[in-house]
């Protein structure tokens, strides 16, 4: 049902005010700001999203309301960035207040616990903070169930498909789920789904570097760690207590290649395009294709956890894959002999910020 | 994040009831009541779920609390089922109370404004009630915004995958929904993975109907209204004012076979087997595969929806389907090159049951 049903008459006099506090600034923080005035206009009637903060790791704008439309001009006369001028204006802020993290940083992460004492519910599309190792990630937890805040994350893994709102529903419907597996990079899936054994596999990762898919080093893609990173986030979903550590992890480069510098890599080339070549070849004469996946079992309380190159059969979930596409693939006491599956482009501007709008939206019902 | 995170200290004294009306006891209504104690258990802390009314066409049980373990044999007690009883029953239950619909009947779907008068969130397996006659459909909606109570009808289209709540939370986040398409039953998805072409179509309907997996009548499967039902549905959730009249509908049948009794479809069983032998021989030399589809397009205000029968690429997002699944295929501003896809089993009396417990799970985040 639209949400038009859930419209409460007459309470414009007592609008609750959500304050929104924005961290990051790049590309996809900017696309965060520039949906934000629709969606102020949106939820005009039911709230009032009051964006009162603007920070990247070099400049802060801290003030009481800023116009989402002309954010860019009000950030240029920002002040320096000063973490303890953040903490005391966030603490001094009415509730309820979010903070939304659309930084890559792991010293930001580190910041939770002191904004969840100034009272703030968390947004965040930075990785760091829900993969930090296990005691820091539930003194978080603790912190959260002390003071009834809330800590939205969906869009670490799969941007906007929602993956851990669906797994939530499960549980909280009192599902039980046995296995999560999948593709879960964009760039793998890529290079996955174009290559057929006539280009070297090489050649595919440098077009996918002018395209802009790698990381500025591709090795950081192939290395498989930001899927692994992305496993322990579902894990952890799932209330496993796992570490980065625990999840065995295949990179998708020969032994030799992953360490030195870019140069180094390049020469050596055509030991990945040997690997490559000969993985292929297997799985063509067993009718299969290659995925980079990932898997998570849970077996009377056993988790079992990897990431690596595999081939999987032409019909199975895995193989139905579009270039770039993610896909998640759930096992379940209802979901046997069918598994539910999610699927679609797992990274990008737009899906990225639109799903940090999703839980922007999910915050908004539990706090109007 | 896991619930635990918004689970709040010391409310224990405070704890909200919500009573809850369970209207059907058929094999789904069976399987919620049994769910139901467990999830009584897992939301302790949080709310108590009162269970105070179980009702089917003949027999109503209204009493203050019914143990849900026990429910059978309270109910065997229960008195004749009298419509004024209940409506009185329900106007004088403490707030917030739902009434969860899992009865086939539109008759009983036409009480909903009374049910919405007497203060009643909405739970519905019913399709009946989300496809009424335009009129009636939006004079509930106005009832529902008057009163600031929801109503949830997840399960009416894809049993347990959260389609209309995807869709909701992509409108919600201020995307634009451009087309939804899919296959939507499950047992002419059954039909159509199986059929190869050996076997005559007919006699695959037989084993469908030998394995339960059709209507008593299998002509009320192939007929397609239960697909046009569930896209009315989808349209209805985009906002868009349609009725069921305004959806194409193409059955898989062959024009004559539509009417008279059963003993004298099967007698000109013939004709549907040409006709599908016919649509796979010319799929089959194109690379594609048949699938019984639904789809809906919203440009520039108007919409074009229909139900058919059509040949899709094998590489399709519709061709790689395990035998009864649903799969659901949403293109939007922010999914236009990759669309977002949910896949899984349509239907079955665990992710019907489930999906009626995800709705109470979605409906207690806003009444605890």
């Amino acid at each position: 049902m639209t949400d038009s049903k859930q419209v409460k008459p007459g309470v414009a006099a007592s609008l609750t005010t959500l304050n929104v506090v924005v961290a990051g600034t790049g590309k996809v923080g900017a696309e965060f700001l520039r949906l934000l005035a629709s969606q102020q206009q949106r939820f005009a009637g039911q709230i009032r999203l009051n964006l009162c903060a603007i920070l990247n790791s070099r400049q802060a704008l801290l003030s009481d309301t800023i116009e989402s439309q002309a954010w860019s001009s009000a950030f240029s006369d920002a002040k320096p960035y000063q973490q303890a001028n953040l903490v005391a204006y966030l603490a001094a802020l009415p509730s309820p207040k979010v903070l939304i993290d659309i930084t890559p940083s792991q010293d930001f992460a580190r910041l939770y616990p002191a904004f969840i004492a100034a009272g703030c519910h968390l947004i965040s599309a930075n990785k760091q903070g829900v993969t930090l190792p296990g005691a820091e990630y539930q003194q978080i937890l603790q912190a959260l169930v002390r003071s009834g805040l809330r800590w939205l994350s969906n869009t670490t893994v799969g941007a906007g498909i929602p993956v851990q709102r669906v797994m939530q529903e499960l549980l909280q419907s009192g599902d039980q789920i046995r296995e999560v597996s999948g593709v879960f990079s964009g760039t793998l899936s890529w290079l996955l789904c174009q290559y057929d054994g006539t280009t070297a596999f090489s050649e595919l990762v440098l077009q996918a570097q002018q395209l802009g898919y790698t990381e500025p080093d591709p090795r950081d893609d192939l290395s498989g760690k930001d899927v692994q990173r992305k496993l322990l986030v579902l894990a952890r979903e799932l209330g496993a207590e796992l570490e980065l550590a625990d999840i065995e992890l295949e990179p998708l480069l020969p032994a030799g290649l992953a360490d030195g510098d870019l140069a180094g890599f390049w020469q050596q080339r055509q030991q990945l395009d040997l690997m490559l070549a000969e993985a292929y070849a297997k799985a063509t004469a067993e009718n299969k294709v290659l995925r980079y996946a990932a898997s998570l079992c849970l077996v009377d309380g056993q988790v079992q956890a990897g990431v690596r190159l595999v081939a999987v059969d032409n019909k199975a979930p895995l193989a139905a894959l579009a270039p770039c596409d993610n896909i998640f693939v759930i096992t379940s006491d209802w979901y046997q002999q069918n598994p539910l599956v999610l699927k679609g482009p797992g990274a990008g501007l737009l899906v990225t910020a639109g799903g940090l709008h999703a839980d922007l939206a999910e915050l908004v019902k539990s706090v109007r």
